[in-house]
């Protein structure tokens, strides 16, 4: 039994189709997801297949649906810290950064990859929801002189431990020395790109932002030609994977009732830096309140989950909800099921036992370290 | 052949569901797709049927996706003013109203339908966009007092020319004279609710906002209990009649590029009223040099479509292209293609010959008088 079901859509014009579509339908996709506004490829088949590809060999993803946030203008950098409690004081051009954007209550908005082309330009590269309306929203009455605009840039990923010698190979070997969260601005044979040592998914990888969606297929065939010989599968990102990283999703995980704190992402809240942004004063207050609840890793017992979660699952000690576990999934390589949960500080302690109230009926669940997988911390969290 | 395709999808936690989630798969949906992140049922099996079941009968649509943003507080009224270019002067508490919200450059970011709950007390039943963002974006620097939030309100649609004696039967008499447009707030047997004479379908209607998820199926089972033997079945927004009806679908035939002048709708817009709202001065701008295209109907000729057009289809005479299908589908009542569609304003005259480069060829195109069917004036346009 599960609680995921599968269904048929039809492909309207209501949701945006991304610039490689029409390659993820050549290459086999058999189901797509929404994300903002968008498909997005969900299967290529056995999603245990697409783990072992991205763990063992290198996997190419159509992440279009990471629509940029692009923010220039005289004020530009002052406007992006307004936005971020992350102090960007020091953010260098061709620097990516992991940010929380915040409500004037501390709360997520998303959680996006930053990147500073220039001293006035910046990218916000996003998770699931509009960014670009509250941007824009903001600077209303913000008397900042900035150009707020949804640009024609769609990101792949190549991610995998083979994805720097294919990079390399289609590129050139200047992508050795690309280090982790550092981007350059790339023409490849006249196809604008950005190309970053960024990624979600925990393993070596990159990120490949087109900058003229007209380039979609050629691209993607290209990237499939090189890399298909020097193992690079056709994919899409790993719901184990990100989860054995530990590495957050928005709206599953959380959303604007969060804030970073509960997250455990203290070191991306600048409490006391100078400038303003939005969201100081409520993350000071929940700062030195403390915060009810934290994010854990779990382990729970059972069969192993035939697919993640369809719905967040109640934890509970005795009668008493101690939480929810947000994400859960089988990883077949740790051969366990493993989950990411919130639940109230009394119960975050290591060894915490409780039980889950799954789709697969009540199981007992442990709170564990995460992330559940890292072997090589300087790579795989999105720590930069 | 068809521009479109099925596919499988799983129900995973990233995307919202519904309340009647639940009841629109015991009641057998067989399609979704996704709507501000939360599943909207798309299919019942026939959409044909589904239209026949609309126009003759009734039919019950979970459209939960609707997500409203309320203001409340001291400053609620000119802070709602502030997001639309529709003068509200004259709103009463207890009236809907069909309003653009424009950004700063007059771009249409959302048509949702206003509610007026009481003189500090608003929502906004969204189409697909994050106003609650925008909404809460703007508040930042605007000096107002209010509080913006995402309430539990998940709306129903019960629609067709069968649905007043159904109204009727389940919440009594007084529901004959609810006029168009207005809106009661309502009790059900322990359930909050308010019930407008509203809907996106062109045939008499009504929305029944719950005001607590939790009684999501009980509302949903109740209603076709009472309604299932006087012709209500279950179903979901009929593409074929909405566009019959001319009605606008937010991001297929508009978004942000777009103005409410290019739509058709100008009496929406409000360039000398003297409370100051967002776009004013762009829209004034745009209203003066006049716009380069505007929205029209269009005939299709060929065989009856498959299935609405899955993209844009482009519109030429010769070699030009003067414009885009952005809605298409085939009327079994009307026996015709028929069309919204986008073009220059040199080439919206009633009877304007084109080639639609449609999914199944090249077919000729004539611009047509829109809605294509109106038996009432009163009632089947979003106009109140």
């Amino acid at each position: 039994m599960t609680s995921n079901h599968t269904t048929q859509a039809e492909f309207g014009s209501q949701i945006r189709k991304s610039p490689y579509f029409a390659s993820t339908q050549r290459w086999g996709c058999t189901g797509y997801s929404v994300y903002n506004h968008m498909y997005i490829p969900r299967s290529f088949g056995d999603p245990q297949a697409n783990f072992w590809n991205l763990v063992n060999e290198a996997i190419l993803c159509d992440v279009a649906v990471e629509r940029q946030v692009e923010i220039t203008g005289p004020d530009a950098a002052k406007f992006v810290q307004l936005l971020t409690p992350r102090n960007l004081a020091k953010c260098k051009v061709g620097q990516c950064k992991y940010v929380f954007i915040t409500s004037a209550e501390g709360g997520i908005l998303n959680d996006p990859i930053l990147l500073k082309l220039a001293e006035d330009h910046y990218w916000l590269s996003l998770a699931d929801s509009d960014i670009l309306l509250w941007a824009k929203g903001v600077q209303i009455h913000s008397g900042m002189d900035v150009t707020i605009r949804e640009p024609d840039v769609s990101p792949l990923q190549l991610q995998g431990p083979k994805s720097r010698d294919i990079m390399c190979a289609v590129f050139g070997d200047w992508v050795k020395d690309l280090r982790y969260y550092r981007f350059v601005e790339y023409d490849y044979e006249g196809i604008p790109l950005v190309i970053s040592r960024t990624g979600w998914s925990s393993e070596l990888g990159y990120e490949i932002f087109l900058r003229d969606g007209s380039y979609g297929e050629t691209l993607w065939e290209r990237l499939m030609e090189i890399g298909g010989p020097m193992g690079l599968h056709v994919g899409h990102t790993s719901t184990i994977r990100r989860i054995e990283g530990g590495m957050l999703s928005y709206v599953t995980d959380m959303n604007v009732e969060n804030n970073p704190f509960e997250m455990g992402w203290d070191r991306l809240v600048d409490l006391d830096m100078e400038a303003d942004y939005i969201g100081k004063a409520a993350l000071q207050k929940i700062n030195a309140e403390g915060v009810s609840q934290k994010f854990v890793g779990v382990e729970i017992e059972g069969e192993p989950f035939g697919s993640p979660n369809g719905q967040h699952w109640p934890l509970l000690i005795g009668d008493t909800q101690i939480g929810k576990i947000t994400s859960a999934v089988y990883s077949p390589r740790l051969k366990k099921n493993i989950g990411l949960a919130m639940v109230k500080v009394a119960h975050t302690a290591l060894g915490t036992e409780a039980v889950a109230q799954t789709a697969y009926g009540p199981l007992a669940a442990t709170v564990v370290p995460k992330p559940f997988f890292d072997p090589d911390k300087k790579i795989t969290t999105a720590s930069a």
